[in-house]
Protein backbone atom coordinates (compact mmCIF):
# COMPACT_ATOMS: atom_id res chain seq x y z
CA UNK A 1 0.00 0.00 0.00
CA UNK A 2 1.58 3.50 -1.21
CA UNK A 3 2.31 5.80 1.68
CA UNK A 4 -0.73 8.39 2.14
CA UNK A 5 0.41 12.03 2.16
CA UNK A 6 -0.64 15.34 1.93
CA UNK A 7 -2.16 15.24 -1.91
CA UNK A 8 -4.26 12.27 -0.53
CA UNK A 9 -5.47 14.31 2.54
CA UNK A 10 -6.12 17.11 0.78
CA UNK A 11 -8.44 15.13 -2.15
CA UNK A 12 -10.11 13.26 0.45
CA UNK A 13 -11.08 16.83 2.30
CA UNK A 14 -11.87 19.05 -0.98
CA UNK A 15 -14.52 15.88 -1.62
CA UNK A 16 -15.74 16.01 1.92
CA UNK A 17 -16.23 20.11 1.82
CA UNK A 18 -17.87 19.07 -2.09
CA UNK A 19 -20.36 17.08 0.09
CA UNK A 20 -20.95 19.84 2.67
CA UNK A 21 -21.32 22.34 -0.01
CA UNK A 22 -24.10 21.05 -2.32
CA UNK A 23 -26.19 19.44 1.44
CA UNK A 24 -26.10 23.60 2.29
CA UNK A 25 -27.28 24.50 -0.92
CA UNK A 26 -30.25 22.24 -0.69
CA UNK A 27 -31.24 23.62 3.04
CA UNK A 28 -30.74 26.86 2.74
CA UNK A 29 -33.74 27.64 0.82
CA UNK A 30 -35.77 25.86 3.63
CA UNK A 31 -33.96 27.77 6.19
CA UNK A 32 -34.98 30.65 4.25
CA UNK A 33 -38.80 29.87 4.15
CA UNK A 34 -38.69 28.79 7.64
CA UNK A 35 -37.07 32.47 8.71
CA UNK A 36 -39.29 35.51 10.07
CA UNK A 37 -37.53 38.25 10.17
CA UNK A 38 -37.29 39.72 6.40
CA UNK A 39 -33.51 40.45 6.92
CA UNK A 40 -32.30 36.84 8.07
CA UNK A 41 -34.48 35.91 5.43
CA UNK A 42 -32.26 37.59 2.57
CA UNK A 43 -29.08 36.49 4.41
CA UNK A 44 -30.44 32.89 3.91
CA UNK A 45 -31.18 33.75 0.12
CA UNK A 46 -27.99 36.19 -0.41
CA UNK A 47 -26.31 32.80 0.98
CA UNK A 48 -27.51 30.22 -0.84
CA UNK A 49 -26.05 32.53 -4.53
CA UNK A 50 -22.85 32.66 -2.57
CA UNK A 51 -22.60 28.92 -2.32
CA UNK A 52 -23.13 28.52 -5.97
CA UNK A 53 -20.43 29.81 -6.02
CA UNK A 54 -18.43 28.13 -3.66
CA UNK A 55 -18.97 25.57 -5.38
CA UNK A 56 -17.88 26.05 -8.93
CA UNK A 57 -15.02 27.46 -7.20
CA UNK A 58 -14.16 23.50 -5.74
CA UNK A 59 -14.77 22.20 -9.16
CA UNK A 60 -12.12 25.06 -10.24
CA UNK A 61 -9.58 23.13 -7.40
CA UNK A 62 -10.64 19.59 -8.75
CA UNK A 63 -9.50 20.60 -12.30
CA UNK A 64 -6.47 21.81 -10.97
CA UNK A 65 -5.13 18.82 -9.14
CA UNK A 66 -6.31 16.44 -12.26
CA UNK A 67 -9.34 15.10 -10.56
CA UNK A 68 -13.13 14.91 -11.35
CA UNK A 69 -15.29 16.45 -8.99
CA UNK A 70 -16.63 13.85 -6.53
CA UNK A 71 -18.60 13.98 -3.39
CA UNK A 72 -17.96 11.99 -0.06
CA UNK A 73 -20.80 11.99 2.68
CA UNK A 74 -19.30 14.40 5.49
CA UNK A 75 -21.26 13.07 8.70
CA UNK A 76 -19.91 16.96 10.20
CA UNK A 77 -22.06 18.99 8.29
CA UNK A 78 -24.94 15.98 8.19
CA UNK A 79 -24.90 16.28 11.94
CA UNK A 80 -24.84 20.09 11.63
CA UNK A 81 -27.91 20.21 9.23
CA UNK A 82 -30.05 17.47 11.24
CA UNK A 83 -29.79 19.74 14.59
CA UNK A 84 -30.61 23.15 12.42
CA UNK A 85 -33.98 20.83 11.30
CA UNK A 86 -34.69 19.93 14.77
CA UNK A 87 -34.22 23.49 15.51
CA UNK A 88 -36.80 23.81 13.21
CA UNK A 89 -39.04 21.26 13.88
CA UNK A 90 -38.76 22.19 17.82
CA UNK A 91 -39.55 26.19 16.95
CA UNK A 92 -41.84 26.34 14.71
CA UNK A 93 -44.36 29.19 14.97
CA UNK A 94 -42.30 30.41 18.08
CA UNK A 95 -40.85 33.61 18.88
CA UNK A 96 -37.14 31.64 19.45
CA UNK A 97 -36.67 30.04 15.60
CA UNK A 98 -35.16 32.85 14.21
CA UNK A 99 -32.52 33.10 16.39
CA UNK A 100 -32.39 29.34 16.16
CA UNK A 101 -31.87 29.35 12.52
CA UNK A 102 -29.34 32.01 13.03
CA UNK A 103 -27.42 29.88 15.37
CA UNK A 104 -27.51 26.74 13.01
CA UNK A 105 -26.22 28.98 10.28
CA UNK A 106 -23.35 29.90 12.09
CA UNK A 107 -22.62 26.39 12.88
CA UNK A 108 -22.20 25.60 9.61
CA UNK A 109 -20.12 28.47 8.56
CA UNK A 110 -17.58 27.94 11.35
CA UNK A 111 -17.57 24.22 9.98
CA UNK A 112 -17.00 25.15 6.71
CA UNK A 113 -14.08 28.76 8.23
CA UNK A 114 -12.38 25.22 9.61
CA UNK A 115 -12.44 23.49 6.13
CA UNK A 116 -11.63 26.19 3.85
CA UNK A 117 -8.41 27.32 6.38
CA UNK A 118 -7.23 23.93 6.12
CA UNK A 119 -7.68 23.39 2.76
CA UNK A 120 -5.83 26.86 1.93
CA UNK A 121 -2.87 26.07 4.13
CA UNK A 122 -2.73 22.83 2.61
CA UNK A 123 -3.02 23.87 -1.27
CA UNK A 124 -0.25 26.48 -0.22
CA UNK A 125 1.91 23.68 1.41
CA UNK A 126 1.48 21.65 -1.92
CA UNK A 127 2.64 24.35 -3.90
CA UNK A 128 -0.79 24.92 -5.74
CA UNK A 129 -1.16 29.01 -5.22
CA UNK A 130 -3.89 28.83 -7.68
CA UNK A 131 -5.94 26.43 -5.96
CA UNK A 132 -5.43 27.93 -2.70
CA UNK A 133 -6.23 31.68 -3.91
CA UNK A 134 -9.56 30.04 -4.85
CA UNK A 135 -9.91 28.46 -1.38
CA UNK A 136 -8.94 31.47 0.31
CA UNK A 137 -11.82 33.52 -1.62
CA UNK A 138 -14.39 31.54 0.03
CA UNK A 139 -13.09 31.45 3.15
CA UNK A 140 -13.09 35.36 3.24
CA UNK A 141 -16.61 35.07 2.02
CA UNK A 142 -17.59 32.61 4.53
CA UNK A 143 -16.02 34.58 7.06
CA UNK A 144 -17.94 37.89 6.03
CA UNK A 145 -21.91 35.84 6.12
CA UNK A 146 -20.60 34.73 9.82
CA UNK A 147 -19.99 38.49 10.79
CA UNK A 148 -23.26 39.30 9.34
CA UNK A 149 -25.24 36.67 10.91
CA UNK A 150 -23.66 37.81 14.20
CA UNK A 151 -25.03 41.68 13.69
CA UNK A 152 -28.19 40.32 12.85
CA UNK A 153 -28.60 38.51 15.97
CA UNK A 154 -27.36 41.08 17.80
CA UNK A 155 -29.46 43.99 15.97
CA UNK A 156 -32.86 42.53 15.23
CA UNK A 157 -32.80 38.31 16.09
CA UNK A 158 -32.41 38.02 19.67
CA UNK A 159 -34.42 40.41 20.89
CA UNK A 160 -37.41 38.84 18.98
CA UNK A 161 -36.49 35.75 20.45
CA UNK A 162 -36.82 36.95 23.87
CA UNK A 163 -40.60 38.43 23.67
CA UNK A 164 -43.48 36.24 24.17
CA UNK A 165 -46.19 36.30 21.26
CA UNK A 166 -49.03 38.69 21.56
CA UNK B 1 -48.45 25.02 24.44
CA UNK B 2 -46.66 28.06 25.89
CA UNK B 3 -44.92 29.76 23.52
CA UNK B 4 -41.04 28.61 23.16
CA UNK B 5 -38.40 31.81 23.43
CA UNK B 6 -34.82 32.41 24.48
CA UNK B 7 -34.73 30.98 27.04
CA UNK B 8 -35.55 27.44 26.03
CA UNK B 9 -33.70 28.26 23.51
CA UNK B 10 -30.36 28.89 25.62
CA UNK B 11 -31.42 25.70 27.65
CA UNK B 12 -31.53 23.29 24.91
CA UNK B 13 -28.36 24.77 23.79
CA UNK B 14 -26.41 24.33 26.57
CA UNK B 15 -27.52 20.82 26.92
CA UNK B 16 -26.29 20.29 23.49
CA UNK B 17 -22.67 22.19 24.03
CA UNK B 18 -22.67 19.97 27.68
CA UNK B 19 -23.28 17.03 25.55
CA UNK B 20 -20.56 17.88 23.10
CA UNK B 21 -17.97 18.69 25.51
CA UNK B 22 -18.04 15.44 27.18
CA UNK B 23 -17.89 13.87 23.94
CA UNK B 24 -14.51 15.68 23.50
CA UNK B 25 -13.19 14.88 26.77
CA UNK B 26 -13.82 11.21 25.80
CA UNK B 27 -12.11 11.91 22.17
CA UNK B 28 -9.01 13.73 23.08
CA UNK B 29 -7.05 10.89 24.61
CA UNK B 30 -7.34 8.80 21.42
CA UNK B 31 -6.48 11.82 19.70
CA UNK B 32 -3.44 12.27 21.55
CA UNK B 33 -2.47 8.77 21.36
CA UNK B 34 -2.78 8.92 17.57
CA UNK B 35 -0.58 12.00 17.00
CA UNK B 36 3.31 11.46 15.66
CA UNK B 37 4.54 15.16 17.02
CA UNK B 38 5.33 15.27 20.02
CA UNK B 39 3.71 18.90 20.07
CA UNK B 40 0.90 17.40 18.47
CA UNK B 41 0.55 15.52 20.97
CA UNK B 42 1.22 18.16 24.03
CA UNK B 43 -1.43 20.21 22.67
CA UNK B 44 -4.16 17.18 22.59
CA UNK B 45 -3.55 16.55 26.26
CA UNK B 46 -3.71 20.27 27.12
CA UNK B 47 -6.97 20.61 25.46
CA UNK B 48 -7.91 17.73 27.49
CA UNK B 49 -7.43 19.76 31.16
CA UNK B 50 -8.94 23.08 29.45
CA UNK B 51 -12.27 20.96 28.45
CA UNK B 52 -12.72 19.52 32.15
CA UNK B 53 -12.90 23.57 32.36
CA UNK B 54 -15.38 24.01 30.28
CA UNK B 55 -17.07 21.43 31.69
CA UNK B 56 -17.37 22.69 34.96
CA UNK B 57 -17.99 26.34 33.99
CA UNK B 58 -20.88 24.84 31.80
CA UNK B 59 -22.34 23.42 35.17
CA UNK B 60 -22.08 26.61 37.13
CA UNK B 61 -23.92 27.97 34.09
CA UNK B 62 -26.45 25.51 34.44
CA UNK B 63 -26.93 26.54 38.24
CA UNK B 64 -27.01 29.95 37.14
CA UNK B 65 -30.57 29.07 35.24
CA UNK B 66 -31.79 27.25 38.11
CA UNK B 67 -31.20 24.12 36.05
CA UNK B 68 -29.50 20.53 37.06
CA UNK B 69 -26.86 19.64 34.34
CA UNK B 70 -27.85 17.54 31.56
CA UNK B 71 -26.61 16.66 28.02
CA UNK B 72 -28.76 16.19 25.12
CA UNK B 73 -27.35 14.39 21.79
CA UNK B 74 -25.28 16.76 19.68
CA UNK B 75 -25.47 15.20 16.02
CA UNK B 76 -22.94 17.49 15.08
CA UNK B 77 -20.46 17.12 17.09
CA UNK B 78 -20.66 13.26 16.81
CA UNK B 79 -20.48 13.54 13.01
CA UNK B 80 -17.58 15.85 13.43
CA UNK B 81 -15.42 12.88 15.54
CA UNK B 82 -17.11 10.25 13.26
CA UNK B 83 -14.65 11.99 10.81
CA UNK B 84 -11.89 12.35 12.95
CA UNK B 85 -12.07 8.56 13.58
CA UNK B 86 -12.03 7.99 9.64
CA UNK B 87 -9.23 10.05 9.07
CA UNK B 88 -7.38 8.00 12.29
CA UNK B 89 -8.32 4.48 10.42
CA UNK B 90 -7.69 5.38 6.94
CA UNK B 91 -4.30 7.43 7.76
CA UNK B 92 -3.31 5.19 10.77
CA UNK B 93 0.65 5.34 10.22
CA UNK B 94 0.87 7.57 7.40
CA UNK B 95 2.85 10.99 6.76
CA UNK B 96 -0.31 13.18 6.96
CA UNK B 97 -2.29 11.50 9.63
CA UNK B 98 -1.14 14.58 12.17
CA UNK B 99 -1.97 16.94 9.41
CA UNK B 100 -5.46 14.75 9.71
CA UNK B 101 -5.89 14.94 13.21
CA UNK B 102 -5.02 18.81 13.07
CA UNK B 103 -7.54 19.43 11.07
CA UNK B 104 -10.20 17.16 12.48
CA UNK B 105 -9.52 19.53 15.77
CA UNK B 106 -9.96 22.29 14.17
CA UNK B 107 -13.24 21.56 13.06
CA UNK B 108 -13.98 20.66 16.45
CA UNK B 109 -12.59 23.81 17.72
CA UNK B 110 -14.58 25.63 15.16
CA UNK B 111 -18.10 24.14 16.51
CA UNK B 112 -17.31 24.88 19.95
CA UNK B 113 -16.40 28.97 19.13
CA UNK B 114 -19.77 29.33 17.08
CA UNK B 115 -21.88 27.50 20.24
CA UNK B 116 -20.54 29.61 22.51
CA UNK B 117 -20.44 32.82 20.56
CA UNK B 118 -24.17 32.19 20.25
CA UNK B 119 -24.59 31.19 24.59
CA UNK B 120 -23.01 34.26 25.34
CA UNK B 121 -24.88 36.32 22.82
CA UNK B 122 -27.88 34.91 24.15
CA UNK B 123 -26.76 35.31 28.27
CA UNK B 124 -26.64 38.81 27.33
CA UNK B 125 -29.37 39.64 26.03
CA UNK B 126 -31.35 37.12 28.80
CA UNK B 127 -29.59 39.56 31.32
CA UNK B 128 -27.58 36.79 33.12
CA UNK B 129 -24.09 38.83 33.10
CA UNK B 130 -22.35 36.17 35.05
CA UNK B 131 -23.46 33.23 32.44
CA UNK B 132 -22.18 35.07 29.76
CA UNK B 133 -18.69 36.22 31.48
CA UNK B 134 -18.24 32.48 31.77
CA UNK B 135 -19.41 31.27 28.09
CA UNK B 136 -17.08 34.17 26.89
CA UNK B 137 -13.91 32.70 28.94
CA UNK B 138 -14.37 29.46 27.23
CA UNK B 139 -15.22 31.15 23.80
CA UNK B 140 -11.55 32.80 24.28
CA UNK B 141 -9.66 29.55 25.46
CA UNK B 142 -11.19 27.83 22.14
CA UNK B 143 -10.09 31.21 19.79
CA UNK B 144 -6.93 30.86 21.59
CA UNK B 145 -6.59 26.53 21.26
CA UNK B 146 -7.29 27.32 17.06
CA UNK B 147 -5.32 29.74 16.67
CA UNK B 148 -2.56 27.14 18.07
CA UNK B 149 -3.85 24.87 16.23
CA UNK B 150 -3.45 26.80 12.83
CA UNK B 151 0.20 27.79 13.98
CA UNK B 152 1.52 24.25 14.97
CA UNK B 153 0.11 23.32 11.67
CA UNK B 154 1.74 26.17 9.49
CA UNK B 155 5.36 25.26 10.96
CA UNK B 156 5.60 21.95 11.48
CA UNK B 157 2.88 19.04 10.77
CA UNK B 158 1.87 20.15 7.31
CA UNK B 159 5.44 19.50 6.24
CA UNK B 160 5.66 16.45 7.81
CA UNK B 161 2.56 15.39 6.03
CA UNK B 162 4.04 15.77 2.65
CA UNK B 163 6.77 13.82 2.97
CA UNK B 164 6.96 10.32 1.72
CA UNK B 165 8.06 8.10 4.58
CA UNK B 166 11.50 6.24 4.37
Amino acid sequence: MADKTLDDLFYETLKDIYYAERKILKTLPKMARGAQNPKLKAAFEKHKDETEGHIERLQQVFEIIGKRPRAKTCPAIDGIVEEGEEIMDDFKGMPALDAGLLAAAQAVEHYEISRYGTLSAWAKQLGLPEAAALLEQTLQEESKTDEALSKLAETAVNTAAQKKAA
